[in-house]
């Protein structure tokens, strides 16, 4: 930290984004990329807007929030484009809490909430996850805050039902509910279709995950026009042009042949169900994740340890130190060639403990 | 606004940028781009990232740095990437101004100054441009805030020498001195060579103009690693992946063969002493830009009917309705076909009055 650091900044704790190798190849679980390359369609519409990428991107991003309205049948002025979903949960904090109106989430969720209202100053409040790390939605409901759900909510892949969420929504006519919906294409149902009944709700999503576009920044976010425009407001106030012309390009084309994603997401839920099977073998535990990770511990090795023995294996997966998940692991499902390397290295540890 | 917008931000007012016009072919003169294509190398560079896009891009950028820290013979941890220089622009008004510390710029200056002041609730203050639009550096001497230059300035192009520069830095040892470069290359000295001697000096420079890059959006910044680290702070706890691994691919291949943008900047600077010529002749007056854009108006036609009337001839200009510089147009350089057609439709405009 300079000595020129505003007071209002200098205990903020940074996000720590999961590790990503440059030298080193590791078969990589740690940060939930699809291990599916980036669509043909989309390689394809980024060479066509790199060659053209002189001019500025359209900072409406029109053709591809038409995109998305049409994909996901609702107006385009319900629709906005972002520099990843990160990105638009940060407005939203900004936009939609404040001393009034603190954020409300769970203890264990997306490690970027706290951050994100660290950073604006937002007062926010965590309930506990039950014992088995499912949601209890009751202090959710009638409450007196802005709602955070990751839903399926991360790192333990449990989905709420979108009864559950309709509850939350419905409960909240005067406060915003926020669904993060970064891994909802695994096998959760999308709260997309109630954005048109509730003025309260926003959607997030990414490309990052089901759409095997992480390192092009993409997402997006679904709500009633009116917060669109909040959004639009603080987006027009901090970097117009946020999402590049390349980008822009690959999601139009992505969503125009969004039925690749689906079947890519089919192999990732089968993988995930074969994975759960092997590490149940190997006698893990783990949670009924919906996503494409799963969070597992053994009973008899350390969290800690798994990750630093898988890594000593090649094998790259994401380890948290907080204290109700330490001794747990979040792995990416991948690839099957890669769940196999996966549970031939946990077999290996497990032989030599 | 909907009624869930936190009243922090319900009076900000969001920057407006130049039109990106999608269905009519204009003559773009409205946005300061190059006229120039996206270089062969960055287009080969992005085509082969976007086909490993499924992963996330490196949070460090550390290719494009080391590239950039050679280019700039700076250490690689006085370097940071940024998605287009508007983000670094709103990281360092967040992390070097506050109620103890205004933002301090001229009244006319980059627009997005004071929307990047109001949105962070800093205290900012202007100080008027001489009558020739000229800085006059003395208040920026010694003084109590953050100062924010851009040199060469816009919308005029007119540029402070770097002695000039120096004179400011070195009188605010305790204050951060913000040097934005964006348009720095048509003809500016640029006070990269300083940074090593002050610690308070922080340069931002942009891929969007010299470059021809503003599609891809990439913005830089070079200063001591202190400075360098406070923005980081902000960086990580905002967007970590910030910068997509296309823009970061390209941003390195032009660096590397940055002998093309040397060249390609020396059109410009003569396609711009040529327009000024022809718009001499024509009657016009100018200030004496330095940058890839002329600020010019006319005697006997009001410059909210120029740009008026050069649209309806096809020709796309920028026109500001603030009280000093309501009668001038800023009329990026481009091309000499695009200059020789900005003449011609000026020559008419002219026959017709």
């Amino acid at each position: 930290m300079s000595r020129f650091f505003t007071s209002k900044y200098s205990n903020l704790i940074p996000y720590t984004p999961g590790e990503q190798p440059k030298d080193r190849k590791f078969v990589k679980l740690n940060t939930n990329e699809s291990p599916f390359a980036t669509p043909e369609c989309a390689v394809e519409a980024a060479k066509a807007a790199a060659e053209n990428a002189q001019l500025y991107s359209d900072p409406e991003c029109t053709y591809f929030r038409q995109a998305l309205a049409r994909r996901f049948d609702v107006d385009y002025d319900m629709t906005i484009a972002v520099n990843g979903s990160d990105e638009i949960l940060n407005f939203a904090f900004m936009a939609f809490c404040d001393d009034n109106c603190p954020a409300l989430f769970p203890d264990i969720s997306y490690g970027f909430y706290p951050v994100f209202a660290n950073l604006s100053h937002i007062p926010y409040k965590t309930f506990p996850l039950r014992e088995d790390f499912t949601v209890d939605i009751e202090p959710y409901k009638n409450t007196w805050g802005t709602v955070v759900i990751a839903n399926p909510t991360a790192p333990t892949g449990i989905a709420l039902s979108l009864e559950e969420i309709e509850e939350i929504v419905a409960s909240n006519p005067d406060r915003v509910v926020i669904v993060d919906e970064a891994y909802v294409d695994f096998g959760t149902q999308s709260a997309v279709p109630l954005v048109k009944k509730y003025s309260n709700l926003l959607v997030t999503q990414t490309f990052s995950k089901s759409r095997s576009m992480a390192g092009a920044r993409l997402g997006f976010g679904i709500a009633q026009k009116e917060l669109i425009a909040d959004l639009n407001t603080l987006r027009y106030s901090t970097n117009p042009y946020n999402v590049n012309s390349l980008t822009l390009a690959m999601g139009k084309a992505v969503l125009e042949n969004d039925e690749i994603t689906a079947e890519r997401c089919q192999v990732i839920a089968d993988n995930r169900e074969w994975t759960k099977g092997e590490l149940a073998r190997l006698g893990f535990t783990f949670t009924p994740s919906k996503a494409n990770f799963i969070f597992a511990r053994h009973p008899e090795i350390s969290g800690g340890d798994i990750y630093t023995r898988l890594r000593e294996k090649g094998v790259l997966v994401r380890h948290f130190t907080a204290e109700r998940i330490c001794e747990y692991n979040r792995i990416t499902v991948g690839s099957r060639e890669q769940m196999e390397t996966l549970i031939k290295a946990l077999e290996e540890i497990l032989e030599e403990k």
